[in-house]
């Protein structure tokens, strides 16, 4: 997650009408245009008295006082408050010049005074009651929100107040989205025997859209490796970040795998890294493709077994590529990798749809988060603790990462796993807050162990 | 809530392309339109075989068996697997007749029978291991989803899988915005002495939005309540909804008070009802406007104080309106009210902002997601408990909800009060997670209480 949020850089601003930026991120601080509020407020209806006038009243010995004028929210009093006067005020009038309390319109009377309207009161009002003092909320200068925050219905209301028409945001990332797999057909297809349907494409547009990019559906990537790459190349010239569903795991036709691995330092450089080349995980792009053909004869399955040769065909990758992570110690999603190619991230999910899901929120969600100007650790997924609602008890040699429904009992966050490991499992997709932690072990963990979550 | 939910109906219909599904609440059920998966498929890449062949296998004396072809994923064996022989077959490939199992490729080694390529099995097979049988997930017709739910990536996935490119969702309902308020600015505007800009309106249609609305912004309700009358049936015409901010107070201008006040049933019929009528509430209107203006000669208030009398002017409401009720039992936004108009649903938000985003979040967002056919259950907040991690210690005669924000510490539920009962507060309004609901009392709640929050 680090590695991919530190090569997500903030990408451009633009200027947005303040009823489109709820949900965008801020490009610049924003502070506070003036004292909020502007003057000495109301905070109710009622009338702007001078204390003073108020200190012997009583309910037995009400004060009555001459009422002067009558101050309306927006307009304002011709004089200053003489003693012995009160002004009928509104909610969020401006106090006059010399008041230094407003008594609540119930807590009055209707009176004459020398056939004059007046006011009778029957407490003494204290100094500053019902009075919101100008710049009590704001002070002119003081920052409302910083760059990388995400913009609420509240910071609407902020940015409003303080006559932001316009708002500095972060550009929608554009996120190529390409799926892998021969197996595949497009949503609008029947069936045909052995094929199934791409759901992950739309389910990946889904999440992007959903945390503030502009998905761009490019189909399917060639299953041709030269092809892929070159497939892969193209979608970057119009995308800030690509997304590939599938084509990473061990198979011979995983071309995903096959591209990744040419990004891959050579395998002297490699010694003493776990991850960098594991030989079986990365089969060679010189696999033999015919023979493999359900009609042709069986071939050898030797070269996906076999260290890779140097990547030969690395040059057609553009410059500014470098491998990010081959692989990630999770499940589900064990083989998700991530790369920079030609200077842009491309992450390789899995293609099944629940480890899909898990590394678009791992790795996908963090990277837009932080090419939309989120600060790097606020780009990375918001964990909570709670308690298991159930005991899982399968053992994972990966951290494991388990769909939850979260609710409370008794002030108590209790996550109830709702998928079992399999990561092709797709009725939780939609059902889960968040992400169980399992640490890595031969155990799982039992009912009412305190774990992490991911929050989604 | 329930009044509000009874009077707001599921809307139009439509049928959006699965990608712009999300978000969306579903207008019909969506069932399983195949078996998934829809074939025995491979849940890894590897050898398929009848795990009979493999039973005497050990790693002191495994098991040869000749590779008869290769299956990739989408594409399909050639013939049945034949005894003593094994298919090479890639993740997500379907599983040839005759074979029951699928041994990893990591667990295998390549190997040579009579110059033919085989594979060498170290362990002996359980009967469907590695395999998803067909149906494993969903059969055929069973519900994905039922008329109501918020559509979520995962459900886009699901939908995909079933060949569900267009999706009937029901329309967004037309929400139409209107503040009143003589002192109200628009955003653009320099402010001026005595004045305020509108925040509320473009907070409410950033929370319209959020929600599934489409926001219409109308501006500013005319000060005078025949206009009002007026410009609120207009926008009626032209929405599903209608919002107001501001105006629902005891002030003299306060024009959503009066137009609300006209749809009270006769005082004789509201007797024993407290909310009814209350005479201070809601002042007549008749009041006499001109005399208020701060350069005119200060006016009886006695007007606001008045029973209201029969309402004269009700002929100018449309036919079908009603009260749902007429201020709220809440703080902040006790002035809170709604009616129904011309058949359509009307709510008056206090123009507080603190108390505008509690009463939009209380009242607004059942009503939108009801319009969107949210089964009216879910249309209501969604409520958690947590703890207190600070006393609150102003009691209130209301029930008061409070902003916070929401954290976990060893899997319990923490609920920080931002917002110490000033509804004007804007500052703590983007931070909120949640309201903790204090019920009314003299006492507040102490720290460590078990609280309700409703989860915005």
């Amino acid at each position: 997650m680090r590695l991919v949020v530190e090569a997500a850089e903030p990408g451009r601003r633009e200027l947005v009408p303040l009823r489109e930026a709820s949900g965008r991120r801020l490009a610049e601080p924003l502070v506070a245009t003036t004292d909020w509020p502007p003057f000495a407020r109301s905070g109710l209806d009622g009338f702007a008295v001078r204390s003073a006038d108020t200190a012997p009243a009583s309910p037995g010995s009400p004060v009555t006082l001459r009422v002067a004028e009558a101050v309306a929210a927006g307009s304002l009093a011709a004089a200053p408050l003489a003693p012995g006067t009160a002004v009928r005020i509104m909610t969020g009038g401006a106090v006059p010049q010399g008041a230094d309390a407003v008594v609540m319109l119930e807590q009055t009377a209707d009176a004459l005074l020398d056939g004059q309207p007046a006011v009778r009161v029957k407490h003494a009002a204290e100094p500053g009651q019902n009075i919101a003092p100008r710049g009590e909320e704001f002070r002119c200068g003081s920052v409302l929100a910083e760059p990388g925050a995400r913009l609420r219905p509240g910071h609407v209301a902020l940015l409003g107040t303080f006559g932001y028409a316009d708002v500095p945001v972060y550009a929608h990332p554009r996120v190529a989205v390409l799926a892998t797999g021969a197996e595949l057909l497009p949503v609008e297809a029947p069936l045909a025997p052995g094929r199934i349907r791409d759901s992950n494409s739309a389910m990946v547009a889904a999440l992007v859209e959903q945390y503030g990019g502009v998905p761009l559906l490019l189909g399917r990537v060639p299953d041709e490796p030269e092809a892929a790459a070159r497939a892969i190349t193209e979608a970057l010239a119009q995308s800030d970040i690509i997304i590939t569903t599938g084509g990473v795991s061990v198979g011979d036709y995983d071309v995903m795998a096959s591209l990744l691995h040419r990004l891959q330092p050579p395998r002297d450089a490699a010694a003493g890294s776990e991850e960098a080349a594991p030989s079986q995980q990365a089969p060679s792009p010189e696999v033999p493709r015919t023979g493999f053909a359900s009609e042709a004869p069986p071939p050898s399955t030797a070269a996906a077994r076999q260290p890779a040769p140097p990547p030969s065909a690395a040059a057609e990758l553009p410059p500014g590529s470098r491998p990010l992570f081959n692989k990630a110690a999770m499940r589900p999603g064990s083989p998700t990798s991530a790369a920079v190619l030609g200077g842009k991230l491309l992450l390789a999910l899995s293609g099944n749809p629940g480890a899909c899901f898990v590394g678009f929120e791992l790795f996908a969600k963090p990277a837009i988060q932080r090419m939309q100007g989120a600060a790097a650790a606020d780009a990375l997924p918001k964990q909570a603790t709670a308690k298991l609602a159930a005991g899982f008890d399968k053992g994972s040699p990966h951290e494991r990462f388990v769909r939850t429904r979260l609710y409370t009992r008794e002030g108590v966050l209790y996550a109830d796993p709702l998928a079992f490991g399999k990561s092709s499992m797709m009725a939780s997709i939609p059902d889960a807050d968040g992400l169980i932690r399992i640490k890595a072990g031969p155990e799982g963990a039992a009912a009412g162990t305190v774990v992490d979550v991911i929050l989604l």
